[in-house]
């Protein structure tokens, strides 16, 4: 008998993810029902599959989302993370197993005994970050662990970026996800991580200028920033005795650099409207953040406020986005700089329908073993075929189609509210993805760690 | 038959308050009651005086409060901003004024209509600033208008600082009011003001990298950066058509480019607590917020950080602090960065015994009249005696002890909740303020604006 796999929300990031599940639909026995506010938007290469089935779901429509779910085998939630537990609920009380790519919430956690109690899978944080991240981190974690091996340092880098063959412009980047949260990036509260058993804490003010840098074999060096949450998953991991931990966003060298102008202006600052934002051109928005000169260019005023060179690259970039065009304007009615800021941005940063993102993800694991210091490094690099499926659409929505389908045959079976942290979710994940091309390389390189000499402070 | 002010909370801004109600109180058949919750710290200069009777009094006990406030001729609130609610609303069932040194809050507003209904004068804002800024400002811009001169400009700074006999530091600046406040300045939104008739926004991370120069006769020149609500007054002064509205704090110059170290370094930020920060030394607080390193010291780590030469005036200024010293510890337990800055910085800006404060106030009036773009600048400065007797009580305690008279005496009869911005006010209360030295100097100076040419943006 057929199953029934209910997918909640079908937007750009579940191409992969139905894609997978149609073609398995045969050898697998099979049925998807898309439950999605427009329905019409979704792609006939998947509405028109003889296995799947399109509903309209008003997701606030309580008798039509609990009929759905009472008829599914299992519930993927694409939604946004504040719509999950809705369906979590139901989940509960139809006993059905859900699989999501969010955050855990305390709300969804909160769930964790019912879930456990009535035997179903609560499967969050599959997607790439937070997904592809904890899987590969925990197998080589386990790997060295299981040997003997006692954990030092634990790294771990992501980026969402253009492909090199369709990077082309200065700042070699293109927003290949959701261009708010790139905006507002880094914001909310210092980023706090640990090096060598040391607290450090960067504020949002200096974020962009702490970057590290990473070698990726083939693909260049990049730069990465802190994230806000390197301790989050310390106990998760079982870290809780390593001396450096640290999380963080990869960019191409340069960037942040560069970033940081804007973070410096003021101009991603999402708490406040900018009067009469409505029609402003880009120039006069770069002038809200500059003194006041009768006799001074915006550019000139520029370039002393935030001392660039005449040979500065970053002067570059600036001209890159028409930064300072007067017949450019921004449509947006009571907008906050930040929303301002990203409107320019897209002009410049939209992928086009052919180009390519890139998906680059890097960790380095630190370990002492046998009385000897080790390091591993591993990275991994996922390339898009075109502004629908790209690395990003595979990357979050492969682990998902994946684990969802393991879920239903019973592979993955221990209960309760959880993260793909254990050996039995990780194993046959990344064996499978691997298949896909996502395959992590390794790298035996000497533990330098923060401190080999063990001096200073 | 003598009348009864009552005064509640008894704090360091009120020994000028009760010195002058005191004084008064034969002439004036007063008698003062002063509510405190620890009436043993009132000073006995004036527990002592036999017009002046000291209740111990807990603002959230309901009958000790109202019971006092019934009996009272008019009321006075020296409590923190929070608690004047229950005292206004206490005031209206009793039928009594009352007045405030603090900014009108919602709720105070609120309570407008019924104040107006049963004759009430409750007056607000009528300390030093807010208080002596809108008096002044007020005489001023009603003498331009009344002669059919149109505002064009408005520039407002005031400073609390330390007397020039008593500047023994190289930061120019000692605590004379709440440390906290000095630590927290600038901080939860964008300054917000117009120039010329255009809008300007400075983020936090620029606040202290944009200030304006202010010469004073007689005491130099002092810096200013920009308040977060420029426009707040705009209405209540009439200042709809002025091109130009800004306020701001004064410092003495070179203390903001200094203090935007620790903005930068995070210093500041009061929304997250530091891990282990009891016991912590200033020199592990400022290591917290610099890459690691095992073979730097914090002093090169903190200089190359933030680009700090080996001349540069601000090192020194950090060193008076002894920021970088391995034995002085902070004893806070889950202490935000800007908690532990501030115990660092009360070690050494505390304003000793005999040390004297300073206030310097400083308004820009531009207008045009016949045909003529005109300026007026008007500065007033104000010493403290000692630590006791200081400036920053002087100038909130006596505004706010004349207006408790002139509204007891039924000169200020205008009903309602207000600020001090009409000619009833602020005449009587500037002219006796005079009599104890508090006046300001005016210059007529060329209007220069912002833009005198017209030209640019």
């Amino acid at each position: 008998m057929a199953r029934t796999i209910l997918v909640l929300g079908a937007g750009k990031s579940t191409s992969y993810l139905l894609d997978y599940l149609l073609n398995k639909s045969e050898e697998e026995q099979l049925l998807l029902t898309i439950g999605d506010l427009h329905p019409e938007n979704i792609p006939t290469q998947f509405s028109s599959h003889p296995n799947c089935k399109v509903i309209a779901l008003d997701i606030f429509q309580d008798d039509s989302r609990k009929k759905a779910i009472a008829e599914a085998s299992i519930v993927v939630s694409m939604l946004p993370p504040k719509l999950h537990i809705k369906i979590a609920v139901d989940c509960i009380q139809f006993e059905k197993h859900l699989v999501t790519a969010s955050y855990v919430s305390k709300e969804i956690e909160a769930l964790n005994d019912e879930a456990k109690k009535k035997g179903l899978v609560f499967m969050n944080e599959i997607g790439l970050d937070p997904g592809i991240d904890h899987m590969s981190a925990m197998e080589v974690i386990d790997r060295i662990t299981d040997k003997g091996g006692k954990m030092l340092l634990f790294e771990s880098f992501t980026g969402g970026l253009v492909a090199p063959e369709s990077d082309s412009n200065l700042w070699n980047y293109k927003f290949t996800w959701n261009p708010r949260n790139v905006v507002l990036a880094g914001q909310g509260g210092a980023a706090k991580f640990i090096q060598e058993g040391s607290y450090k804490y960067i504020p949002y003010q200096k974020l962009f200028r702490r970057t590290e840098f990473l070698d990726v074999e083939g693909y260049g060096t990049f730069e990465a920033y802190a994230n806000r949450d390197s301790l989050k998953y310390r106990e998760a991991y079982g870290l809780q005795e390593a001396l450096t931990l640290f999380r963080g966003t990869m960019r191409r060298v340069g960037f942040s650099k560069a970033w940081h102008m804007f973070v410096i202006l003021g101009m991603t600052d999402d708490t406040y409207v900018i009067e009469n934002s409505e029609g402003m051109s880009y120039r006069e928005f770069v002038n809200l953040f500059l003194p006041y000169s009768p006799t001074d260019s915006v550019e000139l005023k520029l370039r002393h406020y935030l001392k660039i060179d005449q040979d500065d690259i970053r002067w570059g970039k600036l001209l890159d986005l028409n930064i300072f065009d007067r017949t450019k304007k921004i449509p947006l009615k009571k907008a906050t700089p930040a929303q301002m800021l990203q409107y320019i941005l897209e002009d410049s940063w939209t992928l086009q329908e052919d180009e390519k993102d890139m998906i680059v993800m890097y960790h380095k694991f630190g370990f002492e073993m046998n009385g000897q210091k080790k390091q591993i490094d591993a990275n991994m690099v996922v390339l898009g075929e075109n502004r629908t499926f790209t690395a990003m659409s595979k990357t979050v929505g492969l682990p998902v189609a994946i684990a969802t389908l393991q879920i239903l045959n019973g592979k993955i079976k221990t209960p309760g509210v959880q993260i793909p942290i254990s050996a039995e979710v990780y194993h046959p994940i990344l064996s499978e993805l691997k298949t896909y091309g996502m395959e992590f390389k390794e790298y035996e390189v000497p533990y330098l760690g923060y401190n080999p000499d063990n001096v200073g402070g």
